[in-house]
């Protein structure tokens, strides 16, 4: 059994009770028993977004949730407007082009959040744009976008607003219905805590309006056959789902009242506040612009003298912590810490004083405990 | 814990090692432990193909793999002879008009096999068919086509041989290069009898041409991304692949191995016999025509006096044993036993016992025992 502990942003640390919901006996996936799985789950999953909509939970990574929302909406030549600060939402670029849509990329410095008003800005004078499409938590580079106020700005224009929550939902605010939000995904490996392959989407009756509009290419991801077969009685999926994974995500789900959504999106707040507070009284320097840092990722700048094979390398097999490299032109520049899903002060506390240890044993200026120190007085503050 | 006796085409009965193996922590996706996880898996199901291809383990059911297969060579209007007698023939179909392919279509009558020379003479007749489409196993109808025949007429052509072995992969001969099978797809969920939402497909060097020339719609499912990964080191999937199914994917396949496949193929053939030996002698009709009928699901014609829903109604709540009803417009008529994966006499025995039990509550003309009899008198015999 790998003991490694997981603080990389997905899949994170999954409680056993979730692990041993995966155990139970397959049940056929057109029965009642299973229908009835299905309408819990799905209906919870709602509740997370915080939407009066139907959710959708699809076998699949969150990218074949992305794939769903814009595959479903987008046809030839139609114009996306995509905002672009780090990899994922670059993918949301790529399915576009993929699906033979026109992105109006709108770039954002890397670390950096999108500026509501440049928005509006391209809004504003491009009439053509049919969908905008954020990602809220980019998991790339530890930055939180303000899908809120971008909202707000998209709703007074003929697009459909599209928001990548794979990383967020569940750690961070995201109200489907309150920010309006057309269309919504995320994943099952982040905040959530539940096994990676499944990922979740919701629709609003804008956004289905559209998908009724549009001949799309996806099969699997035809998000009109998941309309119709989640109406049936007893509600089913279109394709066989992963049982054992619907199994995990009820039980992860129901963690997740049984906390209370509000309570643990504190609780991610104050793991990411006494991580980053941490990092910088260590004297390590942060990726993201402080003001829009992220609730569940913290990307940390290598520092001179180690190098990002040493430092992740050393946390993995002395200290048995997983970091995550940086990617695309990040790699071996930031290394991040992932905190979410099931993290407590414990966790926080493992690994920034692994961190220092290993800063040590590279010969780097580091104050044994000070690290530590901090993730303390964050947690005692509250 | 649910304790009813999946007896129907998929999913199947998962061995207890096999949801043990699921409960194991989850570890990064994008590590040397987990490469090395993909390295096993990947390779056991090309041996498992009967190929020297690289085999490509997809997170989503059978039916994404079949996107996968197709949505990678397909363009505007390429033609694709598509063999149709069943539920899953219709599948490919439809799959094809999504990618805006032109299906040719063969419609074979369902219970029937294709017949081989049907496929030559089209061939023959049209010059511009990029790729034919047959299902090995058609699950809807328990009916085996002659995949061997088809491909030894296919290979003399220049079209792509795409073969759908996702309910017979496992239970039923599949030798990928000795068939001269472009493209092999199949699920977890069959014979293989892991835990449903996987998939897996297999292509040679003639399909990875097409690919390489084609320009698809499917991101997700995008192949050229996953043969990429693939090849990383350490091997990693291009989006979060499902950990825990890896996991119980790998025993499931260490498990067939253990058994030997060919003797896996055996039992499967065994407990076919037995069953339809067993529905025959209680004086029920199959649906399949007999020489073409299906080692790994049969199909039954619903005799008078009895509806659908009493029968199947009555084996699952007074008998815990789930059948399969009809699929289109065989609803009603039929109903299916899946006798795939880890089956054993002990199922058919029980099935065809409970089966006997329920026709005679319903006052059919039925001699109890007699189809237990020829059960064993099938196994007796071997």
């Amino acid at each position: 059994m790998d003991e490694t502990l997981l603080m990389i942003p997905g899949p994170t640390r999954v409680a056993p009770r979730v692990l041993k919901a995966m155990s139970e006996n397959i049940v056929n996936h057109r029965s009642a028993v299973f229908g009835e799985i299905l309408t819990e789950t799905t209906e919870m999953m709602s509740e997370v977004f915080q939407t009066d909509n139907q959710s959708y939970i699809l076998t699949g990574s969150g990218t074949a949730a992305m794939e769903a929302a814009l595959g479903n909406i987008i046809e030839k030549d139609d114009k996306v407007l995509t905002i672009v600060g780090g990899k994922f939402g670059e993918r949301f670029m790529q399915i576009t082009e993929t699906h033979r849509g026109q992105p109006v990329k709108l770039e954002v410095e890397w670390g950096h959040a999108v500026d509501p008003k440049d928005v509006e800005y391209i809004l504003e004078e491009d009439d053509d744009i049919k969908a905008v499409t954020i990602v809220h938590n980019e998991t790339s580079t530890g930055v939180t976008n303000p899908i809120d106020k971008v909202g707000k700005i998209v709703k007074d224009y003929d697009a459909l607003y599209v928001v990548d929550t794979v990383s967020s939902l569940g750690g961070d605010d995201v109200f489907v219905d309150g920010y309006n939000i057309d269309i919504c995904v995320t994943g099952s490996q982040k905040c959530l805590a539940a096994p990676p392959g499944m990922s979740a989407i919701t629709l609003n009756d804008d956004a289905w309006k559209v998908v009724d509009n549009t001949e799309t290419y996806n099969y699997y991801l035809d998000m009109k056959r998941y309309r119709k077969s989640g109406s049936a009685k007893p509600p089913e999926t279109p394709y066989t789902p992963s049982v054992s994974l619907m199994y995990a995500m009820r039980e992860a789900l129901i963690a997740v009242m049984e906390e209370g959504l509000e309570s643990r999106i504190e609780r991610h707040q104050l793991a990411a506040l006494a991580t980053r507070n941490g990092i910088k009284a260590m004297g390590l320097e942060l990726f993201a612009q402080l003001e829009v840092s992220s609730n569940t990722v913290t990307a940390i700048k290598i520092p001179e003298g180690v190098t990002d094979k040493e430092l992740r390398g050393t946390m993995r097999n002395k200290y048995q912590i997983e970091l995550a490299g940086g990617q695309d032109h990040l790699k071996g520049n930031v290394f991040r810490i992932g905190h979410m899903g099931n993290i407590t002060h414990r966790e926080i506390i493992s690994t920034i004083s692994a961190l220092e240890m290993t800063l040590k044993e590279f010969n780097l200026d580091v104050c044994l405990g000070t690290g530590v120190a901090a993730v303390e007085e964050a947690y005692l503050i509250g």
